[in-house]
């Protein structure tokens, strides 16, 4: 018999689930809409149902060893996610009530910890035992490997990268009522924002002034940085001289072999992977050269999260085991 | 029979050495002078001629368990002090000579990381699993200990607080060749930097302009501070406030229940702890509230660094049983 785990990743809008096996190989995924009950049981019910029809339809009852839950807020000590404010149910004791719905043991962690522990368990960072992930998307979340264990810190929510401060005075604002911090930069939101500042600072053309400046994206950036748009490619080079910086610095705390990036802006290629390079080994202390790799994520993206998730379910079968 | 491990302290002046039991009590200690001979088997025979005089005076022959190292830039994975440029033999295999000459397993690693596991084995860290040590001497050293484990990274090299950028920008000079590091602020000579600079930019009168200023020190400071002297006083807010500022966004990479500090700045009081915890408190993420509780050392100064050092003697015997 084939073991099985099920990953689940909890996003504001879709809540993900697949059947993935030991070589992470994702059998088979469907979604529901994680919005559509403002009640938790009820969204437990659909989500029990829709899992079920999944599970039976591959012919893996009684296969499935453990559930892995990626989601924002998510403690993987208390098993609660807290104050996810873009969840209809913002705090819950989410493990153990999906575990008693399944009867199947369930561990949770954050998004970005999911990444990594995907990546450690089937991606790029196969057999490392210090590295980063940094999820470079609407914002900037972090997931630190340090012995080859997950660091979960004091309380459970270690590995808040995308709050580090970059920019100690007249930093930009952050949803995290400070200012300054490396995701108001290092983010698809934060290139935004620094189009937005370079188009109104400099007086070049370009071709980004064809746009509405209030709409403008990362993707637009990146689009008339391909095409050879000097504003657009400064940008970028803005960004990743911040992004590897800031780097450095986690550097010369953890020592970690590589940094694996994933998310929409890690996409942009060299015009981001570039100058993050050269930041970084600007600034690394001369005792940690050669530490630091930037690795791209080896994860299909349509996967990515749901593989992260499992990954966990492997460790919610171990735990209970001993417990 | 009692068991003991050997605790050898490598500075740049004496090497100090001393026998210690399992409750953290130093049965006796002695030191020889580190630079008397430039040629290391010399040193080492020397080492070894006063450590068994002491082990023999002491009733402590075939009691010792393990010898534990702490020196500058030692490397607990290679058993190797690489680049150590205040030793006369900056470079050498100092774990495995050790371990011939005396036929002890011997572990080794820097003078922080020694530190961070006396505290945790003898001193105000014990029961900790994440915490983060931070040593305020000549320079700025820091031992990270993560799931009760001492963080080493990839390379061994992991831990190095001191250099992270704190000023992005016309930062001061650093020992390292970078600049805007986390030491030049806020070590005992960065605190005499600030007095020089403060003594220049400033008009007001001082206690300090009593001085030379090319000699005073961080203890210059601290007296006149303690007087009341207003300008000595705003240079530990400035150091204090930098040093909460950096520890804010540790905090956001590992989440520890505290900080330890040590060393000959830590015991400027609330001098500096005010402006620390101040900013610290100010700068701290909404989910991290309540960690990075800001403890000073438990550990006796004289015996600190013998202490951090024999607490990985026991380490060194474990190693060597399940090899």
């Amino acid at each position: 018999m084939k073991p099985y785990v099920l990953g689940i990743d909890i996003g504001g809008t879709n809540t993900v689930f697949g059947i993935v096996d030991a070589r992470g190989n994702v059998i088979a995924s469907s979604s529901i809409k994680t919005q559509r009950h403002a009640d938790f049981y009820q969204y437990l019910d659909e989500l029990h149902a829709e899992a079920t029809k999944l599970i039976e339809a591959n012919d893996a009852t009684d296969k499935i060893q453990g559930i892995g839950i990626g989601a924002p807020n998510a403690n993987y000590y208390t098993g609660r996610i807290e104050n996810a404010v873009n969840l209809p149910w913002p705090s819950i004791n989410l493990a153990e009530l999906v575990s008693e719905k399944f009867g199947i043991p369930v561990a949770i962690t954050n998004d970005a910890n999911a990444a990594a522990l995907g990546e450690m368990t089937y991606g790029a960072a196969r057999g490392m035992k210090d590295f980063i992930m940094i999820t470079l998307g609407t914002g900037v979340g972090s997931g630190i490997v340090i012995n080859g264990q997950m660091v979960y810190g004091a309380n459970g929510f270690a590995g808040e990268l995308g709050h580090v401060i970059v920019k100690r005075n007249n930093g930009r604002l952050c949803g995290c009522g400070r200012t300054g911090c490396l995701e108001t930069y290092c983010s698809a939101t934060g290139v935004a924002r620094t189009a937005r500042e370079f188009l109104e600072a400099r007086n070049e053309p370009s071709l980004l002034r064809n746009l509405d400046i209030n709409a403008i994206t990362s993707k637009d950036v990146y689009d008339a940085a391909i095409q050879g748009d000097k504003l657009a490619k400064d940008i970028f080079e803005y960004t990743g001289t911040i992004l590897g910086e800031a780097m450095a610095d986690m550097v010369s705390f953890s020592a970690p072999e590589a940094f694996i990036l994933f998310g929409g802006l890690s996409k942009s290629g060299d015009l981001l992977l570039k100058p993050v390079c050269a930041a970084l080994e600007r600034n690394l202390l001369p005792c940690f050269k050669g530490l630091g790799k930037v690795i791209l994520s080896e994860l299909k993206e349509a996967d990515a999260a749901v593989l992260g998730a499992s990954a966990l379910g492997w460790e919610a079968k171990r735990v209970s085991e001993t417990n």
